[in-house]
Formats: C-alpha cells, sequence, structure tokens
C-alpha cells in the first residue's frame, strides 16, 4: 500500500489481496466490520453452513438506507493468461488489477468510504444506515443474502432502500443503473423413449425425433413482448444430451435443459403451465424438474430511484441510463422485502474474466455517487 | 467333450471354449484349417495387422463356392448373469450355451462338417470350394474380410457364390434367409453457433435452435418406399450434445450424429446431396464428416438362391422367408465382386447377449442345408 493511496484505493487493495473465492470470505468482512464498528454500527455475523455473512446496522430510525454486496469472488481462471498476479492488486495506467477489482470489492471499499464521510458530514441524519454483507453471491447462494433477508424478515426488520453494489455500468462508471433485474427459471427435462437398434426402427421410439417439433415450439414461442422496463422474455435451451456413443443404437432418452430470463409481464407459474401444454401437445412422455433461479424485480419510482439518478447526474453530469439487463444478482432476495432495490457500481467489461481491472477514478466517482445518494435520502 | 457327441456339436465346443474376442483367434482358425488340410484344400494365411483371416481353395474350377465367416465373438458382458461360464460351452435341454455358439461358431462348425460330407459323397464335383474366414468381423472390420477381397479382387479370383454364416433365422433355423442386406450410412454434424451468456441472447446465437427445424424436416424426410427387397431408408439421430453443463451459457456448437439405413433405391450420393440440400436451405452454418459403413446388397435371383431355398425346404419341409432386414454384416464387402451372395445360419435371438445359445438339433439341420445347398450347386 503506497502512502499517497487514496482512502478508497488503500481499502480496496487490502479488500483484493485476500483470496475470497466463494464462499470463503479470507478476513474481508473483518476489514470492514473494524471500519464500520469506529462509526458505531452495531455488528450481527451470520454464519450459514460454510458461509459467512454479516449484518451492520447504525441508527433505529425510519428509513433504513442499506448497501449490499459480496466479498466472495470467482475463481481466477488460467493464472498464466493474467498479466499480474490475480491477487496482488496492481496499478497500470490508471487501472487497478485483481480478481474482485469490478466485481465487487472495488464497490464494497466505495460503499465504506461514502458512509464515513456521509456521517462526518452530517451526523445527524435522518434514518438508519446499514451494510449487508455476504460471501457466496458468486456461488450457490443458498446461505448468503436470501438467509440473511429470512433472518430480517422474522422479525420485522424491513429495509426501505438498498443499493447493490454489482458492476451495473457499461463505458464509465454510472452510465446504467439496473433497477430491476428479469426473472430466471431452468427445466431439466427428461423425454422418454425406447432403446432399441437403429437396424430395427420399429422396436424402437428414438426421444431425440420425439421431442424436436416440441423443442423448437418453445424455442420460437413469442413468451411475451416486454414492457417499459423489460425486454422480452428469452427461452435458450443451454444443454442437450442423448445417446450412447454408439452409431447403432436409438437412445432411450433425451435430456434437455432450457432457460428462460423473463420479464414482470409472466410469473414463473405462467411459464409452466405455457411449457407443459406445449410438450403435452406433442405426446410426449417426459419428467420436468423446475428450478426457479428468481424472480423478476423493478423498482420503476420512489424515493431511492429519483435520489440515485440525481446523485449519478451531479457526479457524471450527464444522465444514467435506467435497464433491467442482464443476470440475476441478489438484489432479487432483497427485493421480496418489498425494498427499493437499484444496483450501481463499476464497469463490468472485465468482470468473471482473467486481468480483471477497474478505472481507480471510477471510483472515487462512485464514491462520490454513494455518499450524494445518502445525502439525497436522509438529509 | 463327450464320446458321444456328433461331429457338429464336438467341433462347435472345440471351437466355443478358445476365448477369441476380436480381433482374437485364440487357435480357432488352425482347427479349421487342419479339418480342411486333410480334404485337400490349400490354405492362405493372411495376417493384416492385429488381424488373421485365412483363404482354404479345394479346386481350380468354376464356378467358385465359398463359406464366409468369422471365428472372432463379442465380449461375454456382465459374467455374474450368465447362467454357465461363457467359454465352457454346456448343454442344456438341448441347447449348447457359450459365447459365439449363434455367432457363429456353430455355423463354422456346420460348413467344415458339410463339405467333409459333401466331399466324400461327391469326390468329383464340378467348380471349387472355398472358405473365407476372418476374426474381426465383431470389431472395426478394417483389416478382415474387406482386406481379403481385395487380395482376391487383385488377381482376379473371383467368388461366384458365397453362403455367409451369419445367424439369420428369427425362430427356427431357415426360417428366414437373408438375400440381401441394407447400406449404412453415417453423418457427424456439427452446427455452429456463437457461445455467450444466456442473459444476453442477442449476443449470441444457439446452434440448438438453429438446427432444430432442420433436424426435424430430415428425420421427418421420406427418403424412399421401399421395393419388393427392401424397407423404406430409415433416418434416425443415435447421438446428440451441446453445452458446457452450465445452465447460463449458450453453447458455441451443436454435436449430432445421424445414421441411415438405406435401400437399393437410394445411392450414398443421393443421401448426402438430400442431407446437405435441406442443412443449406436452413442457413445452417455446418460441417459434416460422412462414413459409408457398406452399401446395400442384394442377391434377388440366379443359382445360388435357387439352391439354398431348395435346400432348406428339403430340410424343413416349409419354404424360407427371404428377408433384407437387420445390420450390416461381412456380406456387403463380398458382394462388391459382383458375387451371388445369401446368408444363412441359425436363430439369432440369443446373439450379442448373455447366455448365448443355439439348439443343438438346428445345428444338425444347418449341417443339412449347407450340404444340399453344395449339391445343388456343384453336382
Amino acid at each position: 500500500m503506497s502512502n499517497t493511496d487514496s482512502p478508497v484505493l488503500a481499502l480496496a487493495k487490502d479488500l483484493l489481496q485476500r483470496q475470497s473465492v466463494t464462499p470463503e470470505d479470507a478476513g474481508c468482512q473483518q476489514v470492514m466490520i473494524e471500519r464500520l464498528k469506529a462509526l458505531g454500527f452495531e455488528i450481527e455475523i451470520m454464519v450459514f453452513d460454510d458461509t459467512t455473512n454479516f449484518w451492520a446496522r447504525r441508527g433505529n430510525q425510519a428509513p433504513l438506507f442499506t448497501f449490499a454486496g459480496h466479498t466472495d469472488v470467482v475463481p481466477s481462471g488460467p493464472i498464466e493468461q493474467w498479466h499480474t498476479p490475480p491477487f496482488e492488486p496492481t496499478i497500470i495506467d490508471g487501472y487497478l488489477h485483481a480478481r474482485g477489482a469490478a466485481d465487487m470489492k472495488g464497490s464494497l471499499a466505495c460503499m465504506v468510504v461514502a458512509v464515513e464521510r456521509f456521517i462526518a458530514a452530517h451526523p445527524e441524519h435522518t434514518g438508519s444506515i446499514a451494510f449487508l454483507i455476504t460471501s457466496d453471491e458468486e456461488g450457490p447462494f443458498i446461505n448468503g443474502t436470501t438467509r440473511v433477508i429470512d433472518t430480517l424478515m422474522a422479525r420485522d426488520e424491513i429495509i426501505d432502500m438498498c443499493i447493490v453494489g454489482e458492476p451495473s455500468s457499461t463505458d464509465h462508471v454510472g452510465d446504467v443503473i439496473k433497477n430491476g433485474r428479469r426473472g430466471s427459471i431452468t427445466g431439466d427435462l427428461v423425454v422418454k423413449g425406447v432403446q432399441g437398434h437403429v437396424a430395427y426402427p420399429h422396436l424402437a421410439k428414438n426421444p431425440i425425433h420425439q421431442a424436436m417439433p416440441a423443442l423448437s415450439e418453445l424455442a420460437a414461442t413469442v413468451w411475451d413482448n416486454g414492457n417499459d422496463f423489460f425486454p422480452p422474455t428469452s427461452f435458450q435451451i443451454p444443454n442437450i444430451a442423448a445417446g450412447t456413443g454408439a452409431s447403432n443404437v436409438v437412445p432411450g432418452e433425451l435430456q434437455v435443459q432450457f432457460n428462460l430470463r423473463f420479464s414482470t409481464e409472466l410469473t414463473d407459474t405462467d411459464i409452466k403451465r405455457r411449457a407443459h401444454a406445449i410438450l403435452d401437445s406433442h405426446g410426449l412422455d417426459y419428467d420436468i424438474k423446475w428450478t426457479l433461479n428468481g424472480n423478476p424485480f423493478l423498482t420503476s419510482e420512489g424515493l431511492l430511484i429519483d435520489a440515485v439518478v440525481k446523485a449519478v447526474k451531479a457526479v457524471n453530469h450527464q444522465p444514467a441510463q435506467l435497464l433491467t439487463t442482464g443476470g440475476t444478482s441478489d438484489g432479487r432476495f432483497i427485493a421480496r422485502m418489498g425494498s427499493q432495490v437499484v444496483e450501481l457500481g463499476p464497469v463490468n467489461a472485465t468482470i468473471h474474466k482473467v486481468n480483471e481491472c477497474v478505472n481507480i477514478a471510477d471510483l472515487e466517482k462512485l464514491t462520490d455517487m454513494y455518499q450524494k445518494t445518502l445525502e439525497n435520502c436522509l438529509v
């Protein structure tokens, strides 16, 4: 750590040199906790199975404003393709390089420093501030944010407004604010046929042949047309497999996995009903296992969205775009409370890739955006 | 071996106790060679790579009548499911049990004994008799019959009539004579898409979605209507695979293997042309590797078919059915010479399964059928 590092850069580096690959936290949360304790936050460490989470709150008044994020990172991938060691944060041409720099230890540093500055400037602010930090966002997301939210809901502790620090930006920080996310549902389909020899097709029933027209229809279906905030629901088949490997055996079953990213125009119940209707109409003999990865959520209006939009514009001198595109995030779990939820974080171009990096000037701007949002909400 | 065993049963047992799993011969051919040498056959052992074959001929006159077969067997499969040790030939209720009993060491014993009896009865018969025996029929069929045929054709030694001892029968020996076989061609298709994240489908191109309509059309195509001797050409997809296993990744390519069993109404060239036309009409980006496993062949008329039909009827007192159904056999390689080829052998109900067995009375009848066929052709 250099003596000339800014507070944000120094904290980001401290977090980034810890090898916190999911579900490991590697001490990151303790670094944040020490800083928050010094500000008067009450700390509650919540360990669920292999996952460490913490909930930190300062104040008892409403509204409750929360920063949410994760200390875990995805694996480095092929180390020989990295220009710098992935867990030795390194500055090159104004960019901080390390696994997690953009997703999302940079954001965590910005949140802490923004809160420190905000409290110093407004010790008598209204409402309360909290942090909800997990170490399993990149993993199975079973023992992380969703269980913290369960705990809070069980005791009627409701988050009113929440910024998730996910890397929402495309070209420069704040060009995109995510004010919702599509839902995601996965179907694991097994179509049953009758195994046999290709030379005797009348004694076999090929599940691939049986399934293709139904799969074509599923893929060609217009599920909805989206709405003002969501693109149309999309259907994709990421995996398909059948066959013994032998060229003379008609396989006995076909395994197909499909995934829909769906808008608020549909529910998971609608999707299941329509998918079953299509499969049934083709007379298939099948089993299907559904996994609801997350319902869609949307924060279309309210104090938070106005506050974030205004804060970003004040820093960037140009407006942000509000989008709901992209993958899922822990925002879906928080939105279950009825909270206003937005995601604002760095540029996501390098996340989950080798040579992940973040623009250092963007981290300073993001800190300002977080601080101004707090001022817009709690002053 | 019991002293009361008939010559056919004794020879079958001798061959069956040898563990000649492809491409091993385990001394079977030497047993046959000793018997044939004693009859005055000239023996030519042809070793190609890992495969031992032999060609035995007695006489220089036309027509050249040949018995063709193989000494290799498929693996025993799960030994604990066998009621008797697979390489200890055992008689139970009139059936001889062992791997290869029906496919086709039983037939080999019948051929040798039939020829011994025929020569003893007709030492001055017309034409010549030959044996073409391989040990790779159950394997890759690269170094077996096809290379012996190449060798014979290169020196203009042409087989006029050939009985292949493949187990052609369904309920009792001689109920079915195979007087041809369908062709078989395999296409290994790779459909290329663009890999991506399922959340951003507009940046990806799913090869499964792209391919399904084309594959449906291939599967629904009426390739031909067959003819008097062949069922319609059939298309099957034995293998299909795409995907990384992850539910959020659109795969970059789809691998599909399809196989056609085709009649004499089509050539492999016709099939390739029509398949490419369908794939092209769907605008697919694809590669395809074709493997011609065998062209169809048919012996619809001639001295041999008449001789075999008559011989079977004389033994069974009922006519045989002439069929071209079922998988491929080495007959396709011999037919390349323009030979008349038929397949006549035991009941195939247990072949390639555990507890393979053959009716001992059927082996005695098959010996009579082979001997009578020789009499119908060469006396």
